[in-house]
């Protein structure tokens, strides 16, 4: 029978496929006493031999897309499975002591890793206690048939189900056999729902409970525009879910006349659309959907997607092939964004109580200028190869953006003695997401040469709401007058000093934010690329005077989102 | 040799004394074989004899602090070490295997824990394990030789040595034994420190290595107005220290000459200077420092002191005690600030990312009204004994105070009808702590009767920057012309209203930000009791007229918190 789930509407688009479940199986087992111990060791042999089989299918898969040396840890995987000293003694236990193979295990495992986790001052042999537990944890899953999932392997069209996803879990996302992804938690702005947008596949998040309704290959209908989900759907609803694709894509259509002409509004207002992008691979999403620019690269996707720091010259390769994809049209960088919910796994940093209110962004870049100067000499040579800007993450004072542009003009001036080309002229600006930063915009307008807003952190900030917690989220009100307020100060401050202002946080494709956007004056408007042409075509229909009254209505008289909201609807209606 | 450390100067003055090392001991052991079996069951049965005396002990002091009930546990502990199977077991494995007492301990332990928890739907045998794992670890620190530490049984005069201390040990220390403490971590924010102040004993933190460099009994010398720790110091170095201990108390004379002056500034101005406290035991130290009002009572020490939620009763006697001990100055009451970083034993809060940006505060009296609304009573009640305000923490929005107040007016209505005396025109006010709320000020003052600008949180989360993580702290920067802004506005749009304007974050006793605070025309200063009088000798020196020029210099021209120090010291030279 089939059952309905409702989540939050996260990325839009509708598919139907098997479920695959992205879930950590439950591996427990219970002791016990085998009579038959020539049947309990040919299970053990027969785990072994199915171990050694998809580790030798993952170590290939590995080998293809990340390289030889990535692979290797498979290779050490397989290695133990071959060895008769680890795998008799296993057996040895089954023999001498009638256990189960699983607690036989469990025994060597725990023997093994205490050997080698004794050696402290080893670091190799406490990297093959690593190993002694992931081969051991794949022979258990095996025992126990609760595969171990793994999304490298998949080779069918699926439907991702998973309690969260990971930034790094939707980095490894294959779009050709993923049609859409289904989470128990999340909101609409967290990294993954952003990622899903991305790459253009639908995603339903924060259902509470879809890991414990579904079952591995069971068909689901996911509905990313609404936020619906249907598990075992009858044949009936999947006509349904048809007919809203259908008319989806007949909506699409329509907008899809628009990709090659202006952002204007009704009474002939030009701004700028353009895209939030993560790798070079996104380009060609932003210009099929008609973006004028790339209004935020997220840099930190080169170092996410690396098992090592980048080096200048991958960096520079990736940098050059964004702008030169987007022919001349401008693209803004944002130095790398790591810390707070994102780790890379060869640069240690601190465990912190609050990570959103920690070491993150430009507050790393600073105290590690070496990592810093490489991803800047990068982009100051890539600049030569077309309109490229440097935006800097997470400044709150004028202090972090002054260091940060010495820095770079440094290595400009570097770059420049040396011969290497580099857009002299490269403009430097800072995102806009710290409130104490949004506060004193009128200084900071001095020194950078635009800024950008990023919403979903300013109002995480401004709030005091984590944007991830379900506790809190009533209190991400894209709409309240504070944050109205905000903008309406970074862009006044802005202008005032013939400076240009962006948006690229997810509120720039807010449908009841465009309208007070447009009567504040923002120059740019960045989002997903699925989201330019549904907002070119709503500037449309907007006569920039008449929302300049809205916005001047909000920001003196709404007290709270919910009145905002109404301020809108009859502005707009 | 005497070793001399720096740390943060948390708490005025200096103390000299040896050191108690509040710090878990590691527990580890090998398994041995032993040869002599007899000689270790004898030690087995000393460390079990130790184990019931130390155990005896606390229980007692237990029963005089926390009462027969809270003692309960101790006795419980006491029962299993006199329980023959669960001891005898023990000597039998010793006996049997001849393994060490330490190898016998831990693995009738583990037996005795296993069994337990397989109980799992009996809460009371789950309760059994907590107490057979925490006798072990009794027995264990005995037979290694490494006591566990426990304030409770502090029975001569020291100084606490601990990595960090939260609010809770904070709250155990005895001030007529604890005459300083001294830690790794913490800054001068860190809830411990203030504490401390509120307690009026010397304080440094963030030493980093204070639990290496000292042993236990060494003595130690600790200036908490400097920051400096001396390890074994020379009586040379004591005598140092004694002298500026001495120039202190000088000072402290001196200052103690204003105890019952008005708080005026040099051309006439009056203000109010108040004291933070936790709970009605901090009164007298209130009134002994010449506080005007109580500009903070942190109500959540009540639920933090106490297993189980405080009854209406309890809570309206600790009111009532501080209200008749401030004869008729104003109380303002705190509602329940629990979540962050202050957890309840008895009230289970999800686990959080970012507890910084989480559920706390108003947040959780909103939806767990119950205890709210006892509070409230409570509060009410109390309120016809002397003058109480009552404000609400980390209100973000409109919203949230409207419907926090009108929980409040229907108690109070229920109050009244039922004949209870209460004080019907109570004032009503918020904490602004949150940038969101901060910004929207002149609609809130429309509905509060007055703010309390909670300076440690407003800059925390204006610079999106965790005051206890070390890696940030820079970013704590209260002269930042952003939170001056901040602060003007909530100044200017609260006395647009008419209503009137405290702080009690650190920053209202920060002697760079109160010539700033009287130029824009706080109302009222509220801090730890020891900061009162060094306030009020400040701010008659200070001249308003000439301080708003300067504050108005800082928020129309500072770009930098240096800037703005270097501000103040030229208007105040």
């Amino acid at each position: 029978m089939s059952k309905e789930l409702k989540g939050i509407a996260a990325s839009n688009g509708i598919a139907v496929a098997p479920a695959y479940l992205l879930v950590q199986p439950d591996l427990s087992f219970s002791k016990t006493t085998v009579s038959d111990v020539d049947a309990e060791v040919k299970r053990l042999q027969k785990a072994i031999q199915e171990s050694t089989d998809e580790l030798t299918k993952i170590k290939d898969i590995a080998t293809k897309s990340l390289g030889a040396e990535e692979a290797q840890v498979f290779e050490a995987h397989i290695m133990f499975l071959s060895d008769p000293e680890f795998t008799g003694e296993m057996e040895k236990k089954i023999n001498d002591d009638q256990v189960n193979a699983e607690e036989a295990v469990k025994e060597v495992e725990d023997h093994y890793v205490a050997t080698f986790q004794a050696m402290k001052d080893n670091a190799y042999m406490q990297e093959r206690a690593a190993d002694v537990q992931d081969v051991s944890k794949r022979l258990l899953s095996h025992l126990l048939n609760k595969p171990l999932p793994n999304p490298a392997l998949i080779d069918k069209e699926v439907i991702i189900v998973a309690h969260d996803l990971t930034p790094s879990d939707t980095a490894q996302l294959n779009k050709k056999y993923v049609k859409a992804f289904v989470t128990d938690v999340g909101g609409r702005t967290a990294h993954s729902a952003i990622m899903a947008r991305s790459l253009e596949i639908p995603a339903v998040v924060g259902t509470n409970t879809i890991t414990q309704d579904v079952q591995a290959d069971q068909r689901l209908v996911v509905d990313g525009t609404d936020g619906d989900v249907v598990v075992d759907p009858t044949d009936a609803q999947v006509d349904d879910f048809n007919k809203k694709q259908a008319a989806f894509e007949k909506q699409k259509a329509e907008w899809a006349k628009l990709k090659d002409a202006q952002s204007v509004t009704a009474d002939g207002k030009k701004v700028t659309i353009g895209a939030n992008i993560g790798t070079p691979k996104d380009v060609q999403g932003a210009v099929d959907n008609g973006a004028e620019a790339i209004g935020l690269f997220r840099s930190e996707f080169l170092y996410m997607d690396s098992s090592e720091l980048p080096s200048e010259d991958d960096q520079f390769k990736a940098y050059k092939a964004v702008t030169e994809g987007m022919k001349g049209k401008q693209v803004v960088v944002r130095t790398m964004d790591i810390g707070g919910d994102k780790k890379l796994p060869y640069l240690p940093l601190p465990k912190e109580m609050n990570p959103f209110l920690g070491y993150r962004a430009i507050r790393i870049s600073l105290s590690h200028q070496d990592i810093f100067r490489t991803q800047l000499r990068a982009l100051l040579r890539a600049s030569a190869y077309g309109k490229i800007a440097i935006m800097f993450p997470m400044i709150a004072t004028v202090q972090e953006f002054q260091e940060a542009k010495a820095i770079l003009e440094d290595e400009k001036d570097k770059l420049i003695k040396a011969g290497t080309k580099v857009d002299e002229n490269i403009e430097v600006g800072m995102m806009m997401e710290i409130p104490a930063a949004a506060v004193l915009a009128d200084k900071l307008a001095k020194y950078a040469d635009f800024f950008s807003i990023g919403t979903n952190d300013l109002i995480q900030y401004s709030m005091a709401a984590d944007r991830g917690n379900d506790a809190v989220s009533y209190l991400y009100q894209p709409d309240n007058p504070s944050i109205v307020r905000l903008v309406k100060n970074i862009i006044n401050s802005a202008h005032k000093e013939g400076k240009w202002v962006g948006m690229c946080g997810e509120a720039a494709a807010d449908p009841n934010l465009v309208p007070i956007l447009v009567g504040l004056g923002l120059d740019e408007y960045s989002m997903s690329a699925t989201s330019i042409l549904p907002v070119r075509s709503e500037i449309k229909t907007l006569d920039s005077k008449k929302m300049a009254d809205l916005a001047n209505k909000v920001v003196t008289e709404s007290e709270t989102s919910d009145q905002t909201i109404q301020m809108v609807k009859d502005a707009t209606k």
